[in-house]
C-alpha cells in the first residue's frame, strides 16, 4: 500500500497547532541552541531497515501466528520499508539478506526502491544456515571451518553477495559469523581465528574500491561455548589485519552482561574503525527487542559518544557510519515495532545533539562529576519529541507516524492485499 | 536396534582386567567406605530421557542436518531409550511430551517400554506453541492469559496430558510455562500470577491421588522481559499455594548469571518442596549443553546437596525426586550426547556419595574453611569412574557405553533401519 | 549550617517566572489529570537518609580524601539531613546505624531532629563487623553462626538496636546480614537457614507491637559463594515464618545480573510482604551509585509497580513502605549525591503517578503490546521536573536544590565549621 | 620460621609407600606418556606469591581479625614465601608491591630471598590509593587524569618502582590501573585512553632493555561505570601501541560474567602479547578466592590453552610467562589458602600436560565434538595428584604440604614469633 501525500497532510493538520505550541516551548527553552541545525541533522538521518525484520519473528520454541499481511517477496518488502519511510522519513534504506532476497531483476528492484526514496544499505551474507542443495554444511562453521571446501563455499557465497550488492548500489558488506563452538575442546581457537582471517582476506580482496566490509561480533548464540568473532577486541583484530576498508560493526545485543557499550563505541571511533551499528534492545542476551524499550538511557549514552566521536573526527553523521535496525518482532506488528524503534533512535540522537558539550568538557576538566551528570541528564530529561516531529514535518512525513499507521489501518490493508497467512522470510 | 546380551559381554570381557585393577585400586584407597553400598545406589539410580531429546536440536537461527536415523515415532523413541538403557542401565525411564508423543495404543506402548525395562516418568504439557487447529493462541501466554478462553484451553490440555500419563503409568506432570512478557507494561505481573495460580489450581484438582505436579521455573526465554514462573521463589509460592502434591522443579539452565543453584536445591529440600531435576549444562543462558561439559564441579556441588538433603529427610535417592535430562543436541549425535550426560551425572552422584560427611560436619562446626574445601575436593579430584563402571557391570550393562555404541556402529544401524533424513519431533 | 527561609525565597524568586511557564505548559498538556493531587503526593513523599551516607565512601581498595566538612557525630549528621530537607522537603527522616550512631541523650537528639522537621526511620543493626572489645567474632557469620554464643551476641545486639530505636521514635528494624560463605562446603545451607531463622525469631519476639522488621536480602558481597538471605525468595521464606510484622526489604543493588526487580516488587506487594526500599543504582553489582544515574527507566518501572501495587492494596504511598537511600559517595560530595538521588526518585515517582493507568489496563486486556509501551514511554519521555519543583515550592523548599546548595557554598561553610579532614563513620 | 630438611623427610617417609603405590598405578595407566618429562616440567614450574597476599584480607565492609602471626615487614614476608616454597617447591618467587614493600637495603633483601631460593618476580605500582604526603590525589585517576601534574606523579611513581625492581633483580613491571569513572559523563573515554597511553609511553621508555611491561585489564571495581583498561581488547591496544616489551596481563577475576577466558588466552598467545597471569577464582566479580575453589574445570581449560599455545610458539613453560597468584584471604589462613591455590594450579597444569594432543587435533579435524570432549575430560577426571606430589618429592619438598604445615603447627610458631595482632599491609 502507498500512503498518499494528502493523507499525511490531513494527519499533520489535525495535530499541527498542538505541535507548534510544544515546539515553540522547546525553542524558547533552548534559545541558546541552533535548533534549526539540529532539525536539519534529524531530517538527514536515515536508519536502514533489514529485509528480514518485516515479518513476525520467533524463538527456538517456535513462532506464533503472524498478524497477517507479511511481505512474501522482495518487492513487498520494499513496499513495506517505503511505507515506513513515507510515515517517518527516517527509514530511507533497506538492507538485504542473501539468499533470502536475491532480486530477479536488479534494475527493476532499484527503480522500485527509488520510487519510494529508498537506497540499498549493506548487504548481508548468510553462512549460519545450510541452503537446500548446498554441497557442504556450515554445521561446524563456515569461514573458520577445518575443511577448506566449506571455507571455499562460504567465501564464494560472500563474493556472490557483494555482486548482488553492486548491482543494487550497495556499498558495504556485513559479515556476521555464527562460527564458534559449543563445547570445550571442539575448536583450536587459534586455528579458527587464522582460518577465518584467511577467508575474510579472500572476500576482502573481492570488495570494490568504494566498498566497506563490516565485521560483526557477537558474544554467544547460536554457539554456546565460543564464538570466533566474539567481541569488539577480536573484531578489531580482524579489521586491522584486513585493511582500510574493514570495520567493526556493533550490535547492541551482542555483548556479555553489563558491558559498557558506549565506551566501546568511543574507542572504535578513536581508532577510525567503527563501521556501523545494529540497533535493538535487550535485557538478557541478544533479545532483539524494540530499540529503546528496555534501556533508553544507555541508548542516549551511546549516541552521546557517537556524536562526540564523529564530530571529533569530522565525520558526517548521516553517512559516516552504517545505521541499521536489527530486531525480531515476536509479539508486535513488525511495522509498528520498527516505527517505535526509529522514534527511540531519533529521540536519543536529538538528545545527544543537544548536550551542552562545552559545559561538559569544562566539568570533565574540573572533575565535577556531579555537574557532568547534571548536564547529561538535563538533556535526557527534557522532552525533545517535538523537535523530532518537526524534522518529520519538514520532510513531508507524519507528525505521529504510529498513530497515522493505525488510523489508516495499514495492517488491515496489507492483509487485504497479501492475505492473512503470509510469512516473511527471516528468523 | 537392540543390543544383544552377548555383545555387551564380549565388550566387557575385553575391558574387564583393566577395570578390575582400577576398581581394586579404588577399593583399597577407600577401604573405610562401604563401596558395595555405593555401587548399589548407583545401580538403582535412573535418569529419565525426554522424548524430545532424541533428535538433532537447533536454535532460532536454524537446525543443521541430522546425522540420520532419528526416531520418527514414539515406538522408535522408546527403542532409542532402550538402547541407551541397555548400554548403561541408568536410563530406565522416558519422559513424554504431549502432543508430540500421543500414543495410539497405550497398552501396547507400555508393553514395548517394559520390554526394554523402561518406565514412564513425568509427562510434559506444551502451551508454548500453538497446535494446528487450536481455537485460540498462546502468543500472549497460556495459564496467565488475560482471556479466559485461552486459559481454559491450556488447562484442558494439561488435564488431557495427565490422562495420557495415567494410561502409561506416569505419576507426575511437569508444567513448564513460557508465559511472561517481552516488554515493560505488557503484563500486570500480579494479575498474571493470579491467573496462573488459578489455572494451576484447576489442573492440580485433576491430579490423581498418587501424582505430583512439578512447577518448573525459568528466568527468561522465550519471553525476554518477564517470566511468570521466573525463579525458585515464584515456583515455591505457587507450590505452597497449590498443596502437598505440588513441587518445584529445577532445570540447571534456567537461572540468572552466577546463581548459586546448590543453595536453592538445599533450601527446597529443607522445605520439602523439591520435586525434580532437569540436567544440562550452560555457559550463558539456557544453552542446553551436555551435562557436566562446562561446570562439572558445580554438578558435583549440587549432588552434594542432594545427597545431604535427601539423607537428612530420609528420602530414597532413586525414587525421592524426578531425575531427567533436558538438553539440546545441536552438534553431537543425540544418543552419544545423552551417554555423556548420564556418565557425568553418575560420576557426580558417586562423588557426592563418597564425601566424608562426618568429617565435613566437624570441619563446618569448627569453621575450618580450608578443611571443608579439602574434604570436598579430595573426593572431586579422585577418579571414581571405575565405581560407576562397576555399577553398570553388575547390572549387565557396558563398562564403556560410548565406546560400545561406537564399536557397534549403532548410528549406522539406525540409519539403515530408519533412513538418513528422518527428523525427530522436538526443538 | 542552617539555610534561612529568606535564602530559599530569594532563590525561588529568581526562578519563579520560568518555573511558572513550564508548569503551565505541563498543566495544559496534562489537563485531563488532577495535577494538584499529584503535587500533594509529591509533597508528602519522604525518603530517609541513612546516617552512614553523609561522608565520602570507599572500596576495599581504599577511600580517597574527603571534600571536607563531613559530620563527625550524630548531631552533625542530623544537621546535614536537615540541610537536605530544607533544600528539597523530601528528606524528612534519618535512618540510624547502631553502633555508629548511639545517641548519648535520646530526648535531646529527638528534639534536635524535630527542629529540622526530621523523623527517625528504621534503625539498622550491624553484625557484619566486629566491634572493639566484642567477646566473639562475626568472621563466620552472626545469626547463622554454628556457635550459639555468637548468635546470642548478635541477637542481643539487635534487641539493643530496637531499644535505641524505641527511644528515638523509630518503628522498624532493618536486618541486613552479611552472613554466608566464601567457599563450597563451608556452610551447611540448611543449618545456616535454620540458625538464622531461630535467631530472627528471638529478635522478632522483642519487637514492640507497632514495629516492623525488614529482612534485607543480597545476592553476594561480602561473602562470595553464598549468602544466607540471598534473594527475595529466601527473605520471603523468613518473613512468612516470622509473622505479620516481618517484611522483605528490597535494595536495588542486591540482585544477580539482569534481575527483573519490578516484578519482584509487584509480587511482594501482592503477598503483602514488601516492607521497604533501599534506593541506589548500579551497573555491575552493589555499586551503590547515585539513584537514577545508570538506569533511570528501570527506576520508573519500579515506581510504576509500586504505585500500581500500593493503590491496589489501598496503601498510603508516603507511609505504607519504608523509603530510604542506601548509596556510597566515592567521587561526589555526599550531600550533592543525595540531592541528585532524591531528585531522580521524585521524578520517577511523578512519572509513575501520571501513567494513564486506565488506558494501560485496557491495552493489557487487548494484548496491545505496542500501545502498552507507548503509554509507559509517553510519560517517561515527558518532562515532569516542573511538577516536582512545584511540590518543593509549595512546601517551602527550593525550586533547584542543587543549584542553591552550590550558590550558598554550603560545603565551604561546613568545612569552615567542621574542618577539612573530618571523616564520617560509614563504609 | 624455617622448615628443616629432616622435618620434610620425616613427613615424606610417613607417606612414601602409599604415594609410590598411587604413582605406580598412574604410571601404568599412562605408560604411553613420558611421565618423567611431565614431572620435570612440574618441578620447574614456579608461581610467584604477591607480597600483599600474606595477611588476612577484607572487603569494603571491613576486615575481620587475623589469625595472628602475619608478617609486618618485607623480611617476614620473604620468610613466609620461603616457608611455602620449602613446603611445595612451587613458590620460588615473590612479587613486590610499591610502596608497601620498599626495601631499605636491596642487597640484603636479595640475599635473604636467595637464602630461601626465591627470586623477585614482577614489581607492582600503586596509583589506586593516595599515599600520605602525596602532592596530588588519584581520586579521579592517575595515568588518565585530566591534570598533567597527577599524571606526572603517577608516571614518576612507576619509574621509581622500576628502579626498586632493578635493584632486586626483577625483570617486569605490572601496571594495574584503577583509572576509570563512576558515572556517565564523568570521562571523555577517548581522552582518558590517550592520556593513559601517553603516560604509559613515558613509563615504557624508562624500562630497562631486558624488562617487560604488563598492562593488566579489569572490567570494573573500584570504578563502577567505566575502566580505562577495561578488557583484553583495550589492553592489547595499549600493548601494541607501546611496543615489543609491552604485554597484556590476564587476571582471572577481571572479566564480565560468562567471559570465555581460555579463548582470550589463546588469542593473546597467538598475537605474541600474553605477558602473564594472575590466578584466583570467583563466582560473581573479582572475588579473589582460592584458585580452583569454584571453577576447577575452567582452570584446566585455561591451562590447556596455555600449554597448547606456548608449545606452538616454542615458549618455555616456566619462564615464558609471568605466573602469579592474586587473591584475598578473608576467611582462611593466608598461607593455607596459598598452598591450596598452588596445588590447584599444579594439578591443572599437570592435566593440561597429559592431554592427548595428537588425538585432540585429529578429533578437531573430524569435527568429532563428542570425542574432543571425551579427550579433555578423560584427563580432567583422572587423578593426577600423585604426579604433582612426586614433583615435590623430587625437589625436596613435602608430599602433602598443607598437612605438614598443619602438623608442624606453623601458624602457632609464627604467632609465637610475631605476635597475635600483627597486620600485614595489603587490601
Amino acid at each position: 500500500m502507498n500512503i498518499e501525500k494528502n493523507q499525511i497532510e490531513q494527519h499533520n493538520d489535525s495535530l499541527i497547532s498542538k505541535h507548534q505550541q510544544k515546539l515553540n516551548n522547546l525553542k524558547s527553552e533552548w534559545s541558546h541552541i541552533d535548533i534549526e541545525a539540529v532539525i536539519k541533522k534529524l531530517v538527514d538521518f536515515q536508519i536502514a531497515i533489514p529485509s528480514w525484520a518485516l515479518g513476525t519473528g520467533g524463538t527456538r520454541f517456535g513462532r506464533f501466528a503472524t498478524g497477517g499481511g507479511e511481505p512474501t517477496n522482495l518487492e513487498q518488502k520494499i513496499e513495506d520499508v517505503g511505507l515506513l519511510h513515507a510515515l517517518n522519513n527516517s527509514s530511507g534504506a533497506i538492507s538485504l539478506h542473501i539468499p533470502w532476497d536475491i532480486p530477479q531483476n536488479p534494475d527493476q528492484i532499484k527503480s522500485l526502491a527509488a520510487s519510494y526514496g529508498l537506497k540499498f544499505d549493506a548487504v548481508n551474507s548468510n553462512t549460519f544456515q545450510d541452503q537446500p542443495g548446498s554441497p557442504v554444511s556450515y554445521k561446524f562453521g563456515s569461514l573458520q571451518h577445518v575443511d577448506k571446501a566449506v571455507r571455499k563455499q562460504a567465501i564464494e557465497h560472500n563474493i556472490e553477495v557483494i555482486k548482488q550488492g553492486v548491482a543494487l548500489g550497495s556499498e558495504s558488506l556485513t559479515v556476521w559469523l555464527a562460527d564458534g563452538s559449543c563445547f570445550p575442546g571442539q575448536l583450536n581457537f587459534r586455528q579458527a581465528f587464522e582460518n577465518t582471517l584467511a577467508s575474510l582476506q579472500e572476500i576482502y580482496s573481492a570488495l570494490p574500491a568504494n566498498w566497506k566490509m563490516f565485521v560483526e561480533y557477537k558474544a554467544y548464540e547460536p554457539n554456546f561455548y565460543s564464538t570466533t568473532v566474539g567481541d569488539w577486541g577480536q573484531s578489531l583484530l580482524y579489521a586491522n589485519k584486513l585493511g582500510d576498508k574493514a570495520y567493526t560493526l556493533v550490535d547492541l545485543g551482542h555483548h556479555l552482561p553489563n558491558a559498557n557499550i558506549e565506551q566501546i563505541v568511543s574507542l572504535l571511533l578513536m581508532e577510525g574503525k567503527l563501521g556501523g551499528f545494529h540497533f535493538n534492545d535487550s535485557k538478557y542476551g541478544d533479545d532483539d527487542l524494540t530499540t529503546g524499550s528496555i534501556k533508553p538511557y544507555q541508548l542516549f549514552l551511546i549516541f552521546n559518544e557517537l556524536v562526540e566521536g564523529m564530530d571529533a573526527k569530522g565525520m558526517d553523521h548521516a553517512t559516516g557510519l552504517g545505521w541499521m535496525i536489527d530486531a525480531s518482532h515476536n509479539v508486535k506488528d513488525p511495522l509498528e515495532d520498527l516505527l517505535q524503534s526509529i522514534e527511540a533512535i531519533m529521540i536519543a540522537y536529538a538528545q545527544a545533539l543537544l548536550v551542552d558539550r562545552k559545559a561538559l568538557v569544562a566539568a570533565q576538566e574540573n572533575n565535577d562529576v556531579v555537574l557532568c551528570q547534571e548536564i547529561l541528564q538535563y538533556t535526557f530529561r527534557s522532552d525533545l519529541r517535538a523537535i523530532v516531529a518537526e524534522a518529520r514535518l519538514r520532510a513531508g512525513a507524519a507528525l505521529a507516524p504510529l498513530n497515522l499507521y493505525r488510523d489508516l489501518a495499514c495492517r488491515k490493508t496489507l492483509i487485504g492485499q497479501r492475505g492473512q497467512n503470509t510469512v516473511a522470510t527471516g528468523l
